[in-house]
């Protein structure tokens, strides 16, 4: 369950408060040039950067090779990534036990596991684990870019209604709450025929592993949503030449699930973030009472802000596998 | 790629003008009493009915069982049921072999297979294929309703923006086009748990399932993409009692990736037939040179009328197979 | 449960007195040349011919098209081939329900189903579904020819003790007895590199792949068994030349889970079978008493006789998929 | 492909020479007591003692857990435990880059991955990774003993055709050469019905295990290849009781591919050390010349010795996941 992919293949593991969080990656083809430092980039643009409302645990994030790199190159063997966790403060999670915090995993997660999950922080439900993906995304990016140097780029489109980011934030502040908001991810530089019409879709797999973020909640490709008031002629791209070039791209580059040469785009939702600094009414679980409740520590008050270089990753991802599918990729690159 | 489920598993086969179009599933459940007539209501759903705007190809579409059925039982070998094609007009598909339908899979699949793919009527990607995710959906449905009675039902929305299906298709059939629509889908009576945070969440699973669906180009669950303006006090559903209830259900039934006891609920977008009355302007591969085009024979003019029961046997699908992973369902019921 | 395969995929179902038994086979390249003519050969060997002890019961054995061919090519859509039971007495198999056969699986087949299995000639678990492994050994067969033109062949080492099948048979006629027996397989022109240490090693994926064939209850690779006795002086094979050329081939081909560029050579164990014509003494579960019981019907004396071509079948399917895997077959030929 | 199981399935990653060797185990029931001591007594096994001829690294072994354990106890989440590789004298190994070593892998895998594997000590290739098998064997035999106390036991049966160890091991240390032998694994207490018939047959899942264990070169069920001479009325086990129990257990408890209630039984073959103290004769890469090479270091004459403990280890792991699947194991324990 803790793993995606056919052929480039990752496996996740690890708890928000546990000594590390990790991923191991199987397939990914030997010969690959690869050290910490090109990690850096995208480990700190996870971090969120120093936006007001953003406030992540200083993690220092450094990658820590277990397996898979020799002499700076992939050897074909599973590549096996940690991140340890030192800035924990468990203390913060202790009251979640008996109040499960609204909007989060802790009260479904207790029932499944029987009360045995490592719930501190949310354990392995946690964001932290995002990290995990951010690396094997960094890695998946370098691979694609080998193809006609395809390459995936996530920006927030929309913070609170706002399209800017500032003054959606400066709302949530104001309103000394949480605030969701929109991302949208584009990939240039693919070829034709990527995917499958069933069960593989390139939407069913980008949209399997979109939703392992936490907290998104909806996704669109092309048009989306708004293709329900379109008309038909209105929908379709014509096509204006063999490279399969079409005059607009309401499908978003995905046509009976396969990639059709087109930039391929699509947005996600990302809800406001569950631990709101607003007081929450809610069950304690002791007492069977509802009860006045708000989130101890620090917070971001806007996770969406963190999502783009996650989707980033986890297109990278299953556009990797995909490409080796395909052949466009080879073993030893 | 044309398998699907982990423990319950379908494996989809056929082409739109081949002799038949045919499902195996596998980890099905011995012990199910099963028997064609199960199959009418959702076979005759999946026709679309009489509503205006609607002309089906006429087949019988009654399943044929090859395998698994012993006694009008399931005996949790393989089950397999296939659809004979018997209406097909192949000649109405000659001409997209040079000038590819837009919105269709004709230009993209004949560069995946190079030119050997089965063109006619859309061959593997056609909507035709959706009678064996219905017939998987009848079973699928058995199975869980099992488990506390649990059942889906999908509706539609919106059609070309009208909350009322007949304005909406007067809309199209007005316009001389095709129209989509929204389609909703609820399911109740669901355990506390299934899924899993990575990467098997319950969003992951169905989405993954739903996008098999061909036109469907966005999905939502919960408040989905009115999250994006949300405040995080708005969105989180407080919990009410030990059941899981909450007091709204802005999740949709889905925290950390795992049922949370509520209602599930899910909205997906259907773009508008892409094979609409109205003539198109697009490239005709032989001559290289951009044309007009229309396209022959006759076609829904919404699409999204045909996919509730599409969707619900979707869903019935992944949540057959998530209640076994969970023991939720026997594997001699 | 019943698919085997990553990429080169295969599913099978059916019933031995089913209306049909059939193999769904996802993955296969487009652009193959295939004809119901090119199964004539296996599927005539897979019948055991005219050998006295040899008593097939008589079915046609055409394969039936249901999907994945169009103008007698593969269209890389799943390619399905069923093939009709005609020929099934299923009164012979009445007295299984009280009496389960020794050495079959009619005893544990009740206990996993409940008693809903079909029951009937062994159901799901009979012999009969080989043919579906033979028609996909024809299409691996001439996928894995595409590459330096490899081969399979298997030959029958022993019958009963004996080097000679006449002689084996006579042993057995004598006795009025079934008989075992060994059958070798052997592979030439495969590249070096297939194959994968953990866990996918050839051993591991041919004897997955071997043990699904009834009957069969060993596997050895090269010097096989014989290891046991050797110093390591003597089974380690030296390398000659670049080309991976070894002096001997005590490895039978694989080294380290992975081809290493010579003939790849395994024998299996074919136990008698199971339906003997002599009198046996068993339970009854009906009374809870042990009685004698003998097998009515025609049945084979030596099954062994029947198993190289399905042996050989299922080795050219997973060295078609591990050709596959490591891109050594193009997605369309 | 470093990748096995359905439900408890475990990913193995590391190096001979690198940092640490490591397994993840997804699945794992929530709720199982674990704690570093559980492991002492088998992978104090797997160093293989004090006997002759036994020149194991000295590793101090310990598993460091990296997720899935709160409180001594598993959490249902992944469960990550690496080992550290302090031991490791790279310098041995130099020389195999121009002269790959009879019996191992150092060809093959410099063809596969390009020349980028860690060659070092045979990589990823190397036996070092058992302890990472053992470490989810242990784990394994606890699941399953939840079941009806469900236990593995294997033991030398021979070595270099002696029935007593002491004797095979004198052979070899005369011969100033390495020595192959042969294991047996007896596992009692199992349900009936576990398995599937095509293609996760019992002998299925565990010969693709067994096969991942480096120098198994055969595996045999019950009579084996023994079952080549005899009659059927000899092979067939005649049922009992209800209960399963046969009179004879020639089938090694295994009938049409699924456990029968007896106890399950099977032998492999373990191939001499590939490095052995005597010299050998083979290709110079790089000269392109036959030379005469020892293998330098200290190393196992008969690894035969070290397999017992990993034979039940991965047997453990197929049938806890073949028990999860059958649902004779919960979720939560």
């Amino acid at each position: 369950m803790n793993s995606f992919g056919r052929i480039f293949r990752i496996t996740i593991f690890g708890e928000s408060h546990g000594s590390s969080v990790g991923i191991s990656i199987d397939g990914c083809p030997a010969g690959l040039s690869l050290t910490t430092a090109d990690f850096d980039t995208d480990i700190e643009r996870r971090k969120g950067g120093t936006q007001k409302g953003t406030t992540p645990r200083t993690e220092s994030d450094t990658p820590i090779f277990l397996s898979g790199i020799f002499n700076d190159k992939t050897t074909g063997a599973p590549l096996t990534i940690i991140f340890e966790n030192n800035n924990t403060r468990s203390s913060d999670y202790e009251k979640q036990r008996t109040v499960p915090r609204p909007g989060h995993a802790d009260f479904v997660a207790g029932k499944k596991f029987g009360g045995h999950e490592d719930y501190r922080g949310g354990g392995h439900f946690s964001g932290r684990l995002t990290v995990c993906l951010v690396a094997a995304g960094v890695i998946a990016k370098k691979i694609i870019a080998l193809h006609n140097n395809i390459s995936c780029t996530a920006t927030i489109l929309e913070v609170g209604a706002e399209k800017d980011v500032e003054a959606g934030l400066q709302k949530a502040i104001d309103a000394k709450d949480s605030i969701g908001g929109i991302v949208e991810c584009k990939t240039v530089n693919l070829p034709i025929g990527l995917g499958e019409p069933f069960f593989d879709s390139v939407e069913s797999l980008i949209s399997h592993a979109v939703f392992s973020i936490p907290a998104i909640k909806g996704i669109e490709f092309g048009a989306g949503f708004a293709a329900a008031k379109m008309k038909g002629s209105e929908h379709n791209d014509a096509l204006e030449n063999e490279s399969g070039k079409t005059s607009t791209n309401h499908a978003g580059g995905i046509v009976g699930g396969l990639t059709n040469g087109n930039e391929l785009i699509f947005r996600v939702v990302v809800k406001p973030t569950s631990s709101t600094p607003k007081e929450q009414h809610t069950l304690n679980t002791a007492s069977g009472q509802m009860e006045d409740f708000s989130v101890k520590g620090r917070h971001d008050l806007c996770i969406a802000l963190r999502v783009p270089v996650v989707l980033e990753a986890v297109t990278a991802v299953v556009l990797a596998d995909l490409l080796m599918m395909e052949q466009k990729i080879k073993r030893v690159v």
